[in-house]
């Protein structure tokens, strides 16, 4: 018999649980008693929909289900794909009391949290992330949304989860990429505000390389830990919320410039965030060690070949810009991050080849 | 020189004010004040641009503005529309600190709104509403979105506005027929909520439809103090805010079945409150007084030629469905509105010609 960890998103009426553990899709969790309505939509994608969608509907007994399976990969995560769902839910006669569940990845999760958000101006959803990516990121906090051509994520909503079911076993799928693409993500963690578990992951990366049952275990529901504990005190990203986005605003850049899906978003982030803690005023024995252990996690630690104009243009459309000036999440330290309008802007030319 | 008169939405951080008055938009509002950032986009169509967009443009003194029209119509409230207008926020560069500026009747606020609701996941926006129906009713209570073939408004998202401007000169250039569907939101207030009002109206209907500045001027300001109060207190319709619906259930049903834009909202929101009313247990008498209002307002007291099958797929998406029942607002008497799942469905056959 599995032990469940339930952690909790602390807003309010918002409020939802994280439940994490193994067995269970298919050992029988009451899935049901979060579907609020008689009916519920479930989308995944053509990838994930083989694997364990039946298993999930199992779940649902009693519950009027249809399902939808998308086209895999970051390029459909547009909002031509959301309409698809939002003409499924009229075409199923869908209600303000039908609950969306996403079942799948990052991808699944933010356009179907975006559909949610949208439909009839708002019904529940809830997430049921089979990713690594997901599980310890994009399913928990609420962001939900789609790209634009012009940028990653232009697109979207706050729009809260019913809760957050995180089966471990279904990592035993993922695909290697996207096991160390999760990593990225979790090394993130680490390095914004918790020296501990940098520490720990440092000591522990083969295990989470292997599938290590209990190592992936402990990192997920640590990296949950930290995510609902900045999520809950600073829901819209008013301040320091947009810590979570270190390496991201390189990594958008990324993403977009090759085009979307080339590099996982994962790998982008890993690169971001050395090109980030470059920039920062920081002790270079600190970066290396970043860059280690992103170099153990099979991580990318430098961007591909873009051009300072495709960095510049890119970045000057992210969501921390204010006043049109670009801010960074920056390091002090390992483990002590901060978002900064201040930061030595030669430095930034000289990554990002404006200096050449 | 013109009295400003201005109102207060409570909703917490999310108050603001509405401002109705003469010669805004040329006597100089200080517009920008309520502009936080270095920029904006106004979104208006191509009707009421060339009448007003000048005006609005000199009140935005220091502000970096750009504007987009759209085609006018009801036909043109899309998804594809709204994302014309998220590519020109990234087109010129907007930020998160960009405020959308929505000039024009209901159908540019919805989407607009919608727009400023997902881009970057919100950013601010403001309504100058230039029609009656908009400025009594749409730009007031941050509902916005956009119409889906299958059901009006089933796309969008709950958005409020920096402020609403009204400036009732801009009546001085709306067609008759589009007054006459303004009149039918006013009229709505009074059946759901205020009776003396609704008597009000019953005297002064000659006066508003000769564009009497006074008339107009009270009509308007009354109709949003009515609405303020009652999304004050259910910003998201969790209750008594659905009794602003009333009429609407077989309204948005008309404008979906007859195709967009063939009867104006009004219109059909007329002939749906007088089906809603039929529907009702309610005097005679009242019905009688409701029928001969719309009347006087010139407009329609009875619905188009609809299908039994039309009428009950497009009512099944109404947003108030609870548990795959239809819900309606109906009247106790004039000035009393409910919503309830208990109705005469024999009687609500013989409306929409199931009966037959």
């Amino acid at each position: 018999m599995s032990t469940n960890h339930t952690l909790k998103v602390s807003l309010g009426e918002r409020s939802y649980p994280i439940t994490i553990g193994r067995n269970l899709l298919r050992g029988g969790f009451g899935l049901a008693d979060f579907v609020a309505g008689p009916d519920c939509l479930v989308v995944s994608n053509e990838t994930v929909a083989p694997l364990y969608l039946d298993a999930l509907l199992a779940n649902l007994a009693g519950k009027q289900c249809t399902s939808v399976a998308l086209a895999d990969g970051e390029v459909h995560k547009t909002v031509a794909t959301m309409h698809g769902i939002l003409d499924k839910l009229v075409e199923t006669g869908a209600n303000r009391d039908t609950t969306l569940i996403a079942l799948g990845g990052g991808v699944v999760g933010d356009i179907t949290g975006f559909a949610a958000a949208c439909y009839m101006r708002g019904v529940a959803f809830i997430q049921v992330p089979t990713t690594l990516l997901a599980q310890v990121d994009s399913s928990v906090g609420g962001k939900t949304g789609v790209n634009h051509p012009g940028g990653k994520n232009l697109i979207g909503a706050f729009h809260q989860p019913q809760i957050v079911l995180i089966d471990t076993d279904t990592l035993s799928t993922l695909p290697e990429r996207e096991l160390k693409a999760g990593l990225a993500e979790v090394i993130k963690y680490g390095a914004i505000c918790d020296l501990g578990f940098f520490g720990w992951l440092e000591q522990n990366m083969q295990l989470l390389l292997d599938k290590d049952p209990d190592a992936l275990a402990f990192a997920i529901r640590r990296s949950c830990e930290l995510k609902a504990e900045i999520v809950a005190a600073d829901e819209r990203e008013s301040g320091r919320r947009a810590i979570l986005n270190f390496g991201h605003t390189f990594g958008h850049a990324i993403e977009n410039c090759l085009g979307y899906g080339e590099w996982l978003h994962g790998e982008a982030v890993a690169a971001g965030m050395l090109m980030a803690a470059e920039l920062s005023a920081m002790d270079r024995e600190d970066i290396n060690r970043l860059s280690a252990l992103l170099n153990a996690a099979g991580l990318p630690t430098a961007p591909p070949p873009l051009r300072a104009e495709q960095w510049m243009q890119t970045m000057g459309l992210d969501k921390k810009v204010q006043a049109k000036q670009l801010r960074f999440v920056l390091l002090r330290e390992l483990g002590d991050a901060y978002i900064t309008a201040e930061y030595d802007a030669t430095r930034l030319d000289q990554l990002t080849g404006a200096a050449a």
